[in-house]
């Protein structure tokens, strides 16, 4: 280890690198922290049960002292989505808000909205900050700018620090005809740039994809045709947080003078909260509710929903099922899947497209046509953003590992050379200062930190293990009362089993098992000595975990419960 | 319902519509049933636990007199997968085999090794046939005819029948360089066309896919360009059943004068059974087992192992865990994912991917150059087939619901009339003449039969439902004895718990438990009055139920004992 002389800048990542979503990072310059974004993430299928993750603050902890504030991107929940389950943790010391927050207007408002969801939660002071805003944080300079995504009021982040200008550009992506904002504003960004980018931190999530991303304007075309086309109901489903494509939903709707329905609750919520910022333009008369769509012909309706990632609760598998209390499923109706399919869900969206398929209901899905642009820059997009930062180092950031090795492929095809680029995990803590940058051998705890209802990080290893091993065969308790004075078991004893078979129809299989375990007890428990419960606990676990295998090749877990009376 | 004068061909698919994989179909006349193919399917996500699913042959209850016999097209598990778990109840009435069985070589050898792994299941005696064999099978008469998958030993199904002549393709596709075998032979297949086809039941798998599938010679082109540049050790990943892409990948090992370690069970045997029956063309010298692969330069080396879907126990995984015991990773070392990714895989896959990417290691996988061919037919061969064989009705099969209905659209793209195409699904009987062809009102049964350890079909809904909540929140057993005189707990309440929270650190919450069962319980046993058992389990049930869906904002199966002394 080399002796630090002048204090480095630490970048470090808590989230976000090496995984989608769950984005929140740390810069710390003698002491004093800077946070960017708190996201959730996923859960991933071996986590049964599991709500979402959140980033490990495990290095904050007694550090709270030195944090000199928190700025947020945008309002996706992979970049605000942990606030709640963490944000007390970091700033409620003392009974008061330890350092201040940033975000854009609609940023702002999303978070606030979730906060109040969470009902023991404090209430947040969030100061509005917008494009071109600088706020000092000691010591670190901050300056917003306009970043295109499919979100609006998505800001990137130039900060001057005491080693140099580091930019992080948020989720992104170059768009010359975006939705109810401005295009990418070039020139600004070159502005920028000119002051020198000491460090660029990047969005990679599309780094393994090639060519440009779509324009807006492309999938407004394409949804136009469906739209033109359609002489029934329209039902398009997406994300809720994907107002650019909401508004466009709408636009198409207003263009065909159709009336627009919109269900799901988060899509209501945050349709109501865009529209209220101006961030949404609808025009008086466009919405109504669900109960009056047999008000109009079919042709007149569009309804915009929430559930093409096949959600089982949300309203899109709800009108598959005909389970929706006011829309029913018709003739002439078209669906539009407006949104990718996020890796997991694969098989689940096809079952929904076939439940509406299987109904002889049209379907229009992104593999089609595209009817959905991602938000993220694709790599000539990327390429673009490095030539115009033009930094000494290069950070690949948000992304599963693929996504940031293609990604230092990328900074490397337009000059960045190897050893300048930070192929960084989370944890890690990265060293910058004006000459070089390098990783630290120490790290900071970065698991995964699992929600489940109320318990934040209490659910691990071994609690998900048992879920996994309750899910594949089930479990069986047996309850065995032995007499003290014969040592012999009492009665017959009592079996609970569920999950492993059928118990109805395996009464010969229990009557068997039953009988080995009196056996099994007997022996064991014997005569004229104490009894030994663990003794006997454990011939009970593995002779009769050995019988039903040998009956059944199922292992469930096996429960004894020794009673003495 | 119409009254039928002549008696028409009934078709029965028993699986593989509106699904991918469990494939079998049965054609029925006067009574005479012909089976074909008994394919396996995967399990869904929401079924844990499950090993595979299988077909119902409720409907062949009691007609296995009725059987002729059986014929399948080729040797992948969904096609010849569910032989052991039912042939027995199909064929083996009165000791001896009920019905013929035929199939190709190749097909034959895999079906037979597979019986042989199922230690109680008969031999079977299976009939080889080869391309242009006819066989009789009364009053069918069935041709086989080659066709190009991704496996040898492929045949379509040309079969007569007293209504008229039925094409089935199997899974297929056109490729003019195959891999070990002749091209298309399309003069044959238009040879065959000029009898007439009544009905063609072609694959769907691919019928959402534009274009052409990629020829197997373009996918050998990009995998020499691999091997060339490559200076370390080829790991290449694919299907054990991919027996053409292990042909691929030995021939041009043995170009690249580089020896081949197959690793992985079910792939070593698959290349056995094929070397021994000729399918697979390996040089004397060119395969060496895994202890010798340090006996060798690593630009020499080439290991072929199974587990490019990411599956736990498979070879790759362990590589790259670095839990293989002779083989380990290391600098320079490249690894090939040569498979597409089956649905529901994906986070398995890019977790594996992120893995080797972690380690420095060069990976290469089918998105990023065309390294992988599946083995079925895209729109415009889909669209050659139906032109070539001009048939008069035309039924999809082989696929998801959705790629049914593409291919039915493909299908009256190139002139076959709607009302000609059945779009069917499994367990509906499709009745078919010389004119009309019309789905029966009444279905037989065609649910998924699961198969978990020795049982098939024992697994039903309350058991998947029961695992499913088993994994969501865990399970608490409360044990409780009551005093039978005075109807108050006897100390205290026994409680087990797994996958809900973690133990340990709950004992505040246990203890409040415990309080709280003891106080329901003795005021619902009350003093005085016989004990009813079924109102204290509830009492029990509910109330904790609610007190720990209170606290944890979880519900885990709660599982009331209560024992009187």
């Amino acid at each position: 280890m080399k002796q630090l002389k002048q204090p480095n800048l630490r970048i470090i990542p808590l989230g976000g690198l090496g995984e989608v979503g769950r984005n929140m990072m740390l810069l710390e310059y003698k002491k004093n922290i800077l946070i960017i974004d708190m996201g959730l993430g996923f859960p991933g299928e071996n986590m049964p049960g599991i709500d979402c993750i959140i980033p490990n603050i495990g290095y904050l902890k007694n550090r709270q002292k030195n944090i000199v504030g928190a700025v947020f991107t945008h309002g996706h929940y992979d970049h605000i989505g942990a606030i709640p389950y963490l944000i007390e943790k970091l700033a409620y010391q003392k009974g008061g808000l330890g350092f201040p927050i940033f975000a854009s207007e609609l940023t702002r408002a999303i978070i606030l909205k979730r906060q109040g969801e969470f009902l023991e939660q404090p209430k947040l002071n969030i100061a509005k900050v917008r494009d071109g805003d600088k706020i000092f944080l000691k010591p670190f300079e901050i300056e917003f700018f306009r970043q295109n995504h499919n979100i609006p009021g998505n800001l990137g982040l130039f900060i001057k620090t005491p080693v140099g200008n580091v930019l992080i550009t948020s989720d992104f992506k170059f768009d010359k005809n975006p939705i109810n904002e401005p295009p990418t504003d070039f020139r600004k960004l070159k502005t920028i740039s000119r002051r020198g980018i000491l460090l660029l931190i990047s969005d990679s999530t599309n780094a393994e994809e090639s060519g440009y991303s779509f324009s807006e304007r492309t999938i407004e075309q394409n949804l136009d045709e469906i739209f033109k086309k359609a002489k029934g109901r329209i039902i398009a489903a997406t994300f809720a947080s994907l107002l650019n494509r909401v508004q466009q939903l709408i636009s198409l709707s207003e263009k065909h003078r159709r009336k627009v329905c919109i269900e799901g609750y988060s899509m209501k919520t945050n349709v109501e909260l865009a529209k209220k910022l101006n961030y949404l333009k609808i025009k008086k008369g466009t919405l109504i509710k669900a109960k009056e769509i047999a008000n109009y012909p079919d042709s007149k309706i569009t309804i915009i929903c929430t559930g093409a990632q096949g959600e089982g609760r949300a309203v899109l598998m709800r009108i598959a099922n005909q389970e929706h209390k006011s829309i029913h499923l018709k003739k002439g109706d078209a669906i539009i899947f407006s949104s990718s399919v996020i890796p997991g869900n694969e098989r689940t969206v096809q079952s929904l497209k076939d439940e509406f398929y299987r109904q002889r209901i049209k379907v229009f899905h992104y593999k089609m046509m595209d009817i959905h642009a991602g938000g993220h820059a694709h790599k000539e997009e990327l390429k673009k953003m490095i030539r115009i930062m033009r930094p000494k180092f290069f950070l690949p950031a948000y992304g599963q590992f693929s996504m940031l090795v293609a990604h230092s492929e990328i900074a490397q095809e337009v000059g960045i050379p190897s050893k300048n680029i930070i192929l960084a995990e989370n944890g890690q803590i990265i060293n910058l200062d004006q000459e070089k940058a390098f990783i630290e051998e120490k790290t900071v705890p970065s698991n995964y930190v699992m929600v489940d209802g109320l318990g934040i990080g209490d659910v691990g290893e071994i609690v998900l293990r048992d879920r996994q091993m309750l899910a594949e065969d089930g479990m069986f308790v047996i309850v065995t009362i032995i007499d003290r004075q014969t040592g012999k078991v009492k009665g017959s004893p009592d079996i609970i089993s569920r999950g492993f078979v059928y118990l109805r129809q395996s009464k010969e299989l229990l009557a068997q098992t039953r009988h080995k375990i009196i056996n099994i007890v007997d022996k064991a428990a014997g005569t004229g000595r104490a009894i030994n419960q663990t003794y006997i606990k454990d011939e009970i676990r593995n002779k009769i975990g050995q019988f039903l295998f040998l009956k059944t090749q199922r292992r469930p877990m096996i429960l004894p419960v020794v009673i003495e009376v």
